[in-house]
C-alpha cells in the first residue's frame, strides 16, 4: 500500500533497454578498441567529486553542475566531464606522464534535447596524453584517433576542424588588423559566435557592441572566415602583415608542423584549419578541434552541411597545475568522442535497416515434448551450463513444445535440445535446428561437442 | 593562480588505477559471462532516481541515501541498489516477464571500511528473473549462478546459506513454540541478530527485552540454530509439532522443492538451509540467500583479507506492485554479486603471486635507431594502426634507441619495429623480439602479416 510515486526517470535521463545496451556496447567496444590500439590504459574515477574541484573550470558551464546536499561537511558534485577528474588524478598521484582512456557517464543540468541525443546523463569516451613531449606529436595522434573512429563506424563523410590557441594566431590577427590589445578578449568571444551565426551578424556585433571600426572588422573578417589545409597555412605564413607578428608566426608554425604530421598519417583530406572554430571550455590552451558529420551527397544539397559535433578536444597545459599545490604543470592533450549523438545515428540506421537486434546470446533452449519432465530439463541444462554453453529453459513445469519452439523463434535462439521419455531411454537428445526445423538424435555424451561444432563461426 | 583545492576524492570513494581497472574488468567479464550463459539481457538505468522512488524501500538503509540539492523542482537521489530501479523499470514499461542483468555502481553513505572492500561508491552485479512462473525454478537458477561464479573465480571454499520467508517457516516455528502472534515481528527481529551475536545473547534479549518465557526462548533456540540440507528439511517436515502448522509446512515444502532442484544441479554440497540467516532489506518476500567465503585451512597469507558475504539475494514479489498505479504484482527473484569484496581478494592474490599486470595491450613499439627519423616513425605507425595493430611510439622527436627498448621492457610490449636509414633504403623493417632480443629484417609489405603471425595465441 501507500503512496505510488510518479513513474518516470529524472528530467533529461533515460533507461536503456536491452536493445539499446547491445547497440551501445557495440559502439563503445569500437571506440575502446581504437583507444587500446593507441596504447592507452584505462582509469576510473568516482562519479562524485568535491565541489571545489569543479568550480571555476567550466566557465558558463558552472551553472549546469549537479550539487549534492551537504550531508556531513563534504560539499559534493557530480562530475561534469572526464577531463577535470583526470587532471585531479594526475596531480593527486604526482603522475607526469600517462596515456589513458576513460569511458563513463557525466552529468550536466543542460536543457535536454533528447531527440538530438542531448541528455543530462550521458557517456563520454575520452583519450588523453599527458606529459612533456615534442610539439604536435601527441596532438596529431589525437586527430588520427578521431579519424580512425569516425571511419571505423562508417558514419558517412565528416570534417575535423582545427584551430590553434586564441592567444597565438587569433590575437596575432587582431594585432595586424589594428585592434587594441584591451579589446582582444571581447573581440575573441565575438569571433567564437561564427560557429552559430553568419559573418554579417558577427561583424555588426563587433562594430555595434564591441566598438570596432567597420574597417577593422572587415580586416578581421578576411582572416577568420578562412579555412583550408597546409596550403592556407603556408599562405598565411607568407602574409606580409601576419608574418611580422611573433605570436601569429609561432601559432602558424605549430599548425604547419601539425599538418605535416597529419600528412604522414594520410588524413589531411578530412582536416580543416579553421580560424572561426570555437570551443566553450575555459581550460584549453593550444590546439583545439571538433569533428562534425557532413550531410550525405544524396541529400540533394549543393554544399555539405554540418549536422553537429561528434568529437572534440584540444590541448590543456594549465589544468593539472591548477590542482597541484606547487603549481607544477603537466601538459595534456586529449579528445572526447560524443557517443550519444553517434548512437542516435546508429540507432536510426538500425531502425531503417529493419535489423532485429538480439538482446541475449542464448545458444540452446532445453525443451521437453510432454509433461512431467522438469527433472530431465534441469539435469540437462545444468550439464550445458557447466560446459559453458549458453542455455535457457522455460520456467514452467510443463510448457507446451510449441510454446518452447516459439520462444526460440522470438528470441533468436538457434538450437533446441529436446529430451522426452524416449530420448531418456535411448540416452540421446534430439537437437533441433530452429531455422531449418531439422532434428537429429545426438548421443548425450556427444551433445556438448555437437552444439559447439554447430555454433562455430 | 587562485585557490588550490584539497587533493582527494570524496570520503569512501576512490580512483581506480589502470592495474585496478584491468583486474576489475577481468572479474566483471567473468560475472557477465555467467549472466549471459543463463540467457539474461542487459539494461541500464540512470544513476539518478526521483527521491520518492527510493524512500521507504530500504528500512534502516534510508539514512544512507545520497540526496541532491533541489535544483528546479525535482528532488533527486543517487541509486542505493539496482533492484529498486529494476522494479521501477518493469512497472514503468509494463513488463511482466524479463530476465535481466545490470552491472553498475551504486551509492551508500555507509561508514567506509575500505580495507575490507566497503566503499560508498561500489559496483553491484545483479541478475534477476521477473515473471509468474512455477515455484522455485527461477529461485534454483539464481543459486546455480552464485555457485557457478564463485567456482569459476576459484575463491576457495564457500557456502550459500538459504532461508525461506519469515512469514512461513519462522512464524510457524514461533507458533509451535507458543509465542503469541502479537510478538512474531519483534521476535523475528531478534532472531535476525543470530547473524552477528551468539545464541546466548539472542536468548537473553528474547527473555529480557521481548518478554518471552525462558522455556519458549529455548524451544525457539532448538529450531533456529539448525542448518543442513534436504535431510534436515525432511526431518522438520516429520516434526510432530511443526508439521501441524500450515505456514511452516508450506514453507518447508517450498524448501524441499528448492533442494530437489539444487540436487539436480549438483550443488547441494555448498548450500545450507539455515533458519538464522537474516538479510536487512525490506522488500524480500520468499527465499533469501547469502554466500560467504570460508576461511582457508592452509592460508599462509600475511594479512588475510577479512571477507564476509560475497553474494546475496532473494525473492521480492511485492516490490514491482508498489510502483504500479494499479498495484499489479510481478514476482521477482534475483541475486547480487558483491564484486568489491571479491576484488579485494583477487587483488591481494595478484600482489602475493607477483604477477605483473599489463595495463595496456600494445603489441609493437615503432622505434628508430638514430636522429631525424620522426617522419619514418609516424608513417610506419600509421600503417600499423590502419591495419589494426596495437602500436605505440615515443613522443620525442629523437629518442635514444635504448630508451625505446627500455620502454618495451617496462610496459611489456613484445615487439619493436625499428626503421633506420638503412632499413628505409632497403624497404625493410627490423622486427625485434623484446624478450629474446632477436632481430630479423622483414620486407615492409610483409610486416603486418609477420606481426600478426608472431602474436597468434
Amino acid at each position: 500500500g501507500g503512496h505510488v510515486p510518479a513513474l518516470k526517470t529524472p528530467k533529461g535521463t533515460r533507461d536503456h533497454s536491452p536493445a539499446h545496451v547491445v547497440l551501445r556496447d557495440r559502439l563503445l567496444a569500437a571506440v575502446v578498441a581504437c583507444f587500446k590500439r593507441h596504447g592507452a590504459a584505462a582509469i576510473d574515477t568516482p562519479v562524485l567529486e568535491l565541489r571545489e574541484m569543479l568550480i571555476g573550470r567550466y566557465g558558463e558551464g558552472a551553472k549546469l553542475i549537479y550539487e549534492l546536499q551537504d550531508q556531513g561537511g563534504e560539499l559534493l558534485a557530480l562530475r561534469y566531464d572526464l577531463t577535470v577528474p583526470f587532471a585531479r588524478y594526475l596531480a593527486m598521484n604526482k603522475i607526469t606522464n600517462m596515456k589513458r582512456y576513460h569511458v563513463a557517464k557525466v552529468y550536466r543540468r543542460d536543457n535536454p534535447a533528447t531527440t538530438r541525443g542531448r541528455y543530462r546523463e550521458f557517456y563520454q569516451c575520452d583519450f588523453d596524453i599527458a606529459g612533456q613531449f615534442d610539439p604536435m606529436i601527441p596532438d596529431a595522434e589525437c586527430l588520427k584517433i578521431v579519424h580512425e573512429i569516425l571511419s571505423d563506424l562508417q558514419l558517412g563523410d565528416f570534417l575535423i576542424r582545427v584551430r590553434s590557441d586564441h592567444r597565438q594566431i587569433l590575437n596575432g590577427v587582431f594585432a595586424v588588423c589594428g585592434i587594441p590589445e584591451s579589446k582582444f578578449i571581447t573581440t575573441c568571444s565575438t569571433v567564437d559566435k561564427l560557429d552559430k551565426m553568419p559573418w554579417e551578424e558577427v561583424r555588426s556585433e563587433m562594430v555595434g557592441e564591441k566598438g570596432l571600426s567597420p574597417e577593422a572588422a572587415d580586416r578581421i573578417g578576411e582572416y577568420v572566415q578562412l579555412h583550408g589545409g597546409l596550403d592556407l597555412i603556408e599562405r598565411l605564413l607568407q602574409d606580409p602583415k601576419l608574418s611580422q607578428n611573433k605570436l601569429a608566426k609561432e601559432g602558424l608554425g605549430d599548425m604547419k608542423l601539425l599538418f605535416e604530421y597529419l600528412t604522414l598519417f594520410g588524413i589531411t583530406e578530412k582536416v580543416s584549419f579553421d580560424l572561426s572554430l570555437a570551443r566553450g571550455l575555459d581550460y584549453y590552451t593550444g590546439v583545439i578541434y571538433e569533428a562534425v558529420l557532413l550531410q550525405q551527397e544524396n541529400d540533394h544539397v549543393d554544399e555539405p552541411v554540418s549536422v553537429g559535433s561528434v568529437a572534440g578536444g584540444g590541448r590543456y597545459d594549465g589544468l593539472v597545475g591548477m590542482f597541484d599545490p606547487k603549481g607544477r604543470k603537466v601538459p595534456c592533450v586529449g579528445v572526447s568522442i560524443g557517443i550519444e549523438r553517434i548512437f542516435s545515428i546508429l540507432e536510426q540506421r538500425v531502425a531503417v535497416s529493419g535489423e532485429k537486434v538480439r538482446t541475449t546470446e542464448t545458444q540452446v533452449l532445453v525443451a521437453t515434448p510432454h509433461k512431467h519432465l522438469i527433472t530431465a530439463r534441469l539435469k540437462l541444462i545444468s550439464e550445458l551450463w557447466d560446459a559453458g554453453i549458453k542455455a535457457e529453459m522455460m520456467y514452467k513445469k510443463d510448457p507446451k513444445l510449441l510454446k518452447q519452439l516459439q520462444y526460440c523463434e522470438d528470441t533468436g535462439i538457434p538450437l533446441a535440445a529436446i529430451v522426452g521419455e524416449q530420448e531418456l531411454t535411448d540416452g540421446v537428445v534430439k537437437l533441433r535446428d530452429v531455422a531449418t526445423r531439422e532434428e537429429v538424435d545426438i548421443p548425450r555424451e556427444k551433445l556438448v561437442d555437437e552444439i559447439r561444432r554447430r555454433l562455430e563461426p
